[in-house]
């Protein structure tokens, strides 16, 4: 009978998420290069500057908590970033390159949103406001990135590909 | 340079979700098992005869679009059970247990979300209304299968892990 309680779960699940977002700060530039249009590369671009401020914040986190900013294997990231890079791969020079990225990527963000979702569902539990609104800060860019795929899915990209 | 356009796209990424919805199918009732509350318990079997009604869907989409329903390894889905897994192992009799099982429910509903979101986008592109129909139909009970796991999330369970 372990005793792991809401505590021992958010720091696993911090962990999880903090070298989440360290492998999806190396892949962005990847999907920004293999890209075909301009309007993709940049939101890839303005993606990846926006997750150096997110893995800032949970490095805040972790201080806030006081324990060691520390990462741990997420089978869950690497799966999702594997899909990715086989699409790169698969479809390179493809017209439906660019379809099959923004569908990568928003895989990651709803990866994220759940994450964010759950992490501050059980910061506001355990009564810490200050995490909660670090944590609402990302899961709002989250969103917003993931709307911004949506919109640049509804436009060209997708038009091109058919 | 590779002629791989939105159809070979939509195939690949169904054959993926196909897949995808056979292994969740398979860790449901391991999750419904090990659960703590009924209240989670039920949800998680619920789901479960849900995902069978999806599968099905699938392959009529399969047979819509003449291709022989097929799946094909999909790493993220693996890698988001796998972190199931881990929970069930490493939270076994916690308080915890149950927040876990939860947030390890919500990241295979987002992927799911994710999935059927941009399949419906691409259906909707190629023109082909009973593909959108039937996708649109699971994609609507994966969003409320996400509320129904935030509702739950919200009320007992993560109070008792705290």
């Amino acid at each position: 009978m372990t005793e792991k309680n809401l505590s021992d779960l958010f720091l696993d699940t911090l962990k999880d998420i903090y070298y989440a977002e360290k492998q999806i700060y190396k892949s962005l530039p990847k999907m920004a290069k293999a890209a075909n249009s301009d309007q993709l590369r940049q939101a890839f671009e303005k993606h990846h500057e926006e997750t150096e401020g997110q893995i800032e914040r949970l490095e805040q986190i972790f201080e806030l908590i006081e324990k060691p900013a520390r990462g741990k294997r997420c089978d869950a990231i690497e799966g999702i970033l594997d899909e990715g890079k086989e699409i790169m791969d698969e479809y390179k020079h493809a017209p439906a390159l660019d379809a099959g990225l923004l569908a990568a990527a928003q895989a990651v963000e709803h990866y994220e949103i759940s994450r964010y979702g759950t992490l501050k569902a059980w910061a506001t539990k355990l009564g810490n406001k200050d995490v909660v609104r670090l944590l609402d800060q990302t899961l709002s860019e989250e969103k917003k990135t993931d709307e911004t795929l949506t919109k640049i899915a509804g436009s060209a990209v997708n038009a091109e590909a058919a």
